[in-house]
């Protein structure tokens, strides 16, 4: 890999470098403790029966012959939890279904036993009288004017319709000289975490105790609370390690269940999903029906950009098309925008966030037609897009005005890159290129840090670490008190034990608690000036701490190192305890521009990925490694998304290919490595001008590949996946086969 | 029971009061894991063996043949430790033995094997070559000229000795009307803990984690760390709930050994001491020689008095003889003291704390010796107490002045009980009375409180709960705020999560993290005002708070409650954390006077306890129940030591009656139901006037109950354990039989 940082950001000590993570060893020698880790003792273990149909009426479950099996301890179906409407949210008959099931795999009733085997076995033993009904299973089908209703109390399936406008579009586009419109549709697909969901519970006298792995274990706490009708802080989380999550651990499934089961057997009691269970019962991203159009001037600037998004929601109100919305122009100032956006239910799972949520597919169409008026006005595509890059103080189409940005610096940074003037020859080869945004979310977090007697410092964090947010906080930390990052011990607290603290999720832990710990470092070095100035019976505005160590401004010769200052804790007036919160409302604006080089097998359609260059702007890398790792992971998930990703759905409304071996992620054969290139465009609002990294890196790889097969083949995709099958029927078909 | 609450402290809203304790529901449900409860995957079981010998030299240990049992996983002796002196202290040898063993049941080496059984099944195979040695068995033995050394490094068996002179007592004695001079012998007695010691430690990458009760996981840990030669920092303590510790549990034992054996079997190990091992092989109380001389001048008034104190500190030196010099003659103002305090090793367990350590059995000397020249003097013994009571601003034989106290009061309070004047009629039936100090420790706490969204509050203490440390926790961090104690949820911060907090001992985990506590909610309510500025978009010093209820002091119709706000903080900035750190150096002075009946059976020497009245000074009751409770309790381990533990040894330095069935403690059949009477003088160095309640309850009772056998049959008792067979020796040779 090369890692070619471009800096315009400060230097630091211990930002911006790269030292072992802390959880490191624990994870590469399997000491790490993950969500089905958790074993208490006494503890039965749970499974969950599933809708076999897409749509149906539950017309009576009789659990009896279940609750008379000998090594049942408990059954639980939707009767168990509170009415929805009343004390609970209408989605939390997602967790058990309520009269009807909405999706092929809604949980309807759930059993604990002594084993999982006996839990399994008791399941065939639940009599479920079922209506089957009519099943809507895209945007297309849901938004007929006689389609089936997937809540029958809601007038249609379309549950939500958002409108941008900026400036007139009419008036733009009237004045561009060529107009690019194009239809895209793109299918259900899935994070594809390697950790299935698992939660373990136990529900004490007082309080119920979850342990599980998530994206935020305040969260999943405060919605495990509000499915069974209880205040949020009678439910403790204690957080396990997490194997990915990507925006799918960001809402509960089983932790109400395993909640109930333990309520009524008296037992703790785990429930973990199989593969098929988490493709057909969590929550993948949804499908969607795109209609794009762009105008520009014969010189490339854009006049006026207008789009229809429509994307699934599954079977509960809520899609990520506003991600789409937000995103979808924002890489570039244009003055006239019009965008309507529509949520719209059918017959598959709840869509979940997933990486960026709503901004891939909506870039896969804004990029890819940016790339054909490129093309029509004979204009590098990535001139077009640094022509008409956003700049501080522009408009977005959601009124935002744009704050200190990279996007155009990222931009230019892959212009001059190596890879995209070096050579592509060879038939059916072609280079591609896309920029993406993403908006960067907030957020509250906290931290606190104990100084130890020997010097070292216990930072607790209520932030769930998924990709080296332990590190990331304790480098921040470390910053200020001119400490090795070593001395640090980040960890993550539970929800008792640490203050409230926002989602992993949008770009912003490092971002967020970072900063978090920054501020309990500051208050860890006024506290510990104020020891140091007890040491040397002195006024503390005296004393200066700097490169880790106290002086005395008076008199250089009097200093004393960190350590040392620790060291005389007891006999300076006890313990040092740093705290900081902060709640910040964004991570700042995320930029990335990726260059792709493909090969088209003409025979059979399969493409081979033969170089990719990501570049984003970071802000500041506070661990490159980390950074550069979210980069290619993004990436990575953005080629499986493009490539071969889908939930492949029998007319019946049911997923053919639920398990790994049939729904085909990238494996480290598949894909070369992916260089990266760090951009630094400090953000202004943050201690070390970080911004969110972890989410637009998978935002361009869709419009990148697609451009590049059109620069192999001059074929134009415009429906995800672009499978084998897909690209080999568009090249025939352009071919005249 | 009758509760006589003698007030002269401020009345509270939630201070004072007694709500079911937090931790009650799951202690009587079951749910609560203590010391042995923790299983991590893959838990393998280690046992000790330990020295058959008082003293012995380890001449050589094999073992070859354990470590081939096919079910072992790891043996590990002495020579796995630090060599003592380098890196680990002297005491480390307490451990695993280092070439002697010094007393029966020294640890000599352990193994961890798959399951106890093997694991005890191989320490058979382990081929010990002792050559035993004389062993000294008390302070008279180990005192001689020609005794053999425990430490043979060592120029004596005398470790330390320590001489508090106050005035002149040659002067006081000679001013004296009369003058009482006595010796008393007490024996080695266990704190009796019902949960034997445990500990389960996993050696992982970076760190130690140790899941174990104590009375202070970071004490425990920096022990740990301290016999391991590794920085404090590298062991993680996460504490189990506690049975039992009085002292003995703030000591390391089997941590070391466990982390050790993890380390070699790379599993995670846990070890468990039986009860022998727990009498034999744990840190009990030592027996002592005392010489007590006390002059008063013919109206009363204590004109000197002198103590040496004789302490056998077990096989490493440090006893509780400074408890006992610091306590003796503190409940009265004497302006002439000479105390002689001598450390003395013998091949005995290492002794540890035991409830006031030293306080006791000196009070057991002073106390009876000031019963003897009341009854001389044909005075009171309360009014003997009273007019020479311990007041404000005179000064102890250590040379502390006294602050605000309550000496006087409580003995005031003894005198005008209904006890005290209770009819008590009928042969061998007898009163007695007697007082007792307690230094009160202090020492680091913290303590940090997040806000939850629906207005309740997690509080997080680093304090060791034992006796109710966190209702009293709770209820002084909701005094503050005004709101029901039901709202906090209070709890104990492993040693990475809070702030190094002090052991719970010395009477002052509800003082200090009490006190730490009060600062949080004061922390938690400025932040709050702040918060409720923002809402009302007023300025913060316009806001009060009181009554749980934030007022606009411009408008008293603009209210909000706690909850109110508390709902507000995510739009108002976020997360409210507050913290706080103390580190008070004293908890108060304790003063306690006690009232008992006894009736004497005179052809058995069996004793019984008709009444009891225990009068103590609290400062202010935090929670009344549990400082009766202590109270209480206190006085039932006062009465077992007074009447029955010892250990039994015989000539060749065996413990002889190691087992709960022959070392005999009361049980609830063997006592009445004590009474007792909180009188309340308000502490100046406590936010809420709180003391320390834990320890003084255990000092008066042998004394009481001694005075109260004179008064049954004449008789004056000057060795400890007054026993049947002790006490019916006594009388027999008073009856000249």
């Amino acid at each position: 890999m090369t890692s070619n940082v471009v800096l315009s950001n400060k230097e630091y000590r211990v930002v911006g470098t790269r030292p072992v993570r802390h959880d490191g060893y624990d994870k590469v020698t399997g000491r790490a403790l993950y969500g089905a880790d958790m074993r208490p003792s006494g503890l039965i273990h749970g499974r969950v029966l599933r809708s076999p149909h897409a749509h149906a009426r539950v017309l009576s479950i009789d659990t009896s012959r279940a609750e008379a099996h000998p090594e049942v301890r408990a059954v639980v179906t939707g009767a168990d939890l509170p009415e929805p409407g009343d004390r609970a949210p209408r989605v939390s008959t997602n967790i058990l279904a309520r009269g009807k099931a909405l999706y092929k795999g809604h949980a309807v009733a759930a059993v604990a036993a002594a084993s999982v085997h006996a839990a399994e076995e008791a399941l065939s033993l639940i009599d479920v009288q079922y209506e089957p009904l009519p099943a809507v299973r895209n945007v297309a089908e849901a938004m007929k004017e006689s389609a089936p209703l997937v809540h029958e109390d809601m007038d249609s399936n379309v549950t939500n319709h958002t409108q941008y406008v900026l400036g007139d579009v009419g008036k733009g586009f009237a004045s561009a000289d060529v107009v690019v419109e194009r239809e895209f549709h793109t299918d259900t697909v899935h994070q594809g975490y390697i950790e299935p969901h698992t939660a373990t519970a136990w529900w004490g006298s007082d309080k119920i105790t979850v342990w599980c792995s998530s994206q935020g274990h305040f969260q999943i706490g405060e919605a495990t609370a509000e499915a069974l009708g209880l205040p949020s802080s009678q439910v403790k989380v204690v957080p396990m390690e997490i194997g990915g999550g990507f925006g799918g651990k960001t809402t509960v499934y089983l932790e109400p269940v395993a909640a109930l089961l333990s309520l009524k057997s008296g037992a703790p009691v785990k429930v973990t999903m199989s593969r098929a269970e988490v493709l057909e019962a969590s929550g993948p991203t949804g499908g969607s029906y795109m209609k794009v159009r762009i105008g520009a001037t014969g010189d490339g600037r854009l006049t006026a950009a207008a789009a229809e998004l429509k994307y699934e929601s599954g079977a509960f109100p809520g899609s990520s098309v506003g991600g789409g919305a937000a995103c979808i122009f924002s890489p570039y100032d244009i003055e006239n925008v019009l965008i309507d956006a529509y949520d719209v239910l059918d017959n598959k799972p709840k869509t979940a966030a997933y990486r960026a949520p709503g901004a891939p597919g909506a870039a896969f169409a804004a990029e890819t037609i940016l790339d054909e008026i490129a093309e029509r006005l004979c204009i590098d595509p990535l001139d077009l897009r640094i022509m008409n890059g956003a700049k501080e103080g522009s408009r977005r189409a959601n009124g935002i005005v744009n704050p200190p940005i990279g996007a155009i610096e990222t931009a230019e940074a892959a212009k001059s890159h190596e890879h995209y003037s070096a050579k592509l020859e060879g038939p059916y080869r072609g280079r591609g290129v896309a920029s993406g945004f993403w908006i960067n979310g907030g957020g509250a977090a906290c931290a606190t840090a104990n100084v130890n007697y020997d010097g070292t410092v216990n930072l607790v964090i209520g932030q769930m670490d998924i990709g080296g947010t332990r590190p990331a906080a304790a480098q921040q930390f470390a910053e200020v008190l001119g400490i090795p990052v070593e001395d640090v011990n980040p960890q993550v607290g539970d929800t008792e034990s640490i203050g409230y603290t926002s989602m992993t999720g949008g770009s912003g832990a490092a971002f967020k608690t970072g900063w978090a710990c920054y501020e309990a470092a500051e208050d860890v070095r006024r506290q510990m000036i104020g020891r140091a100035a007890v040491l040397w019976e002195a006024d503390a505005s005296d004393i200066e701490m700097a490169d880790g160590e106290f002086r005395f401004k008076k008199d250089p010769e009097l200093r004393a190192t960190f350590k040392e200052v620790a060291a005389a804790l007891p006999d300076t007036g006890g313990p040092v305890f740093g705290s900081a919160n902060v709640a910040p409302t964004t991570s700042g604006s995320a930029f990335a521009t990726h260059i792709v080089d493909v090969e088209l097998d003409p025979d059979t359609g399969k493409l081979t990925i033969l170089r990719y260059t990501a570049v984003q702007d970071a802000g500041k890398a506070v661990h490159p490694d980390y950074v550069e790792g979210q980069m290619q992971g993004g990436v990575v998930q953005g080629i499986g998304w493009a490539l071969n990703e889908e939930y492949y759905m029998g007319s019946d409304g049911r997923m053919l290919n639920s398990s790994f071996l049939d729904y085909r992620m990238p494996t480290s054969l598949d894909i070369p490595m992916i260089d990266t290139v760090i951009v630094e465009v400090a953000n202004p609002g943050h201690p070390y001008g970080v911004r969110g990294v972890g989410e637009v890196s998978i935002v361009p790889p869709l419009a990148a590949i697609a451009n590049a097969i059109h620069s192999a083949s001059g074929v134009r995709m415009n429906t995800l996946p672009m499978s084998p099958q897909a690209v080999l029927k568009a090249i025939s078909g352009k071919n005249g086969v």
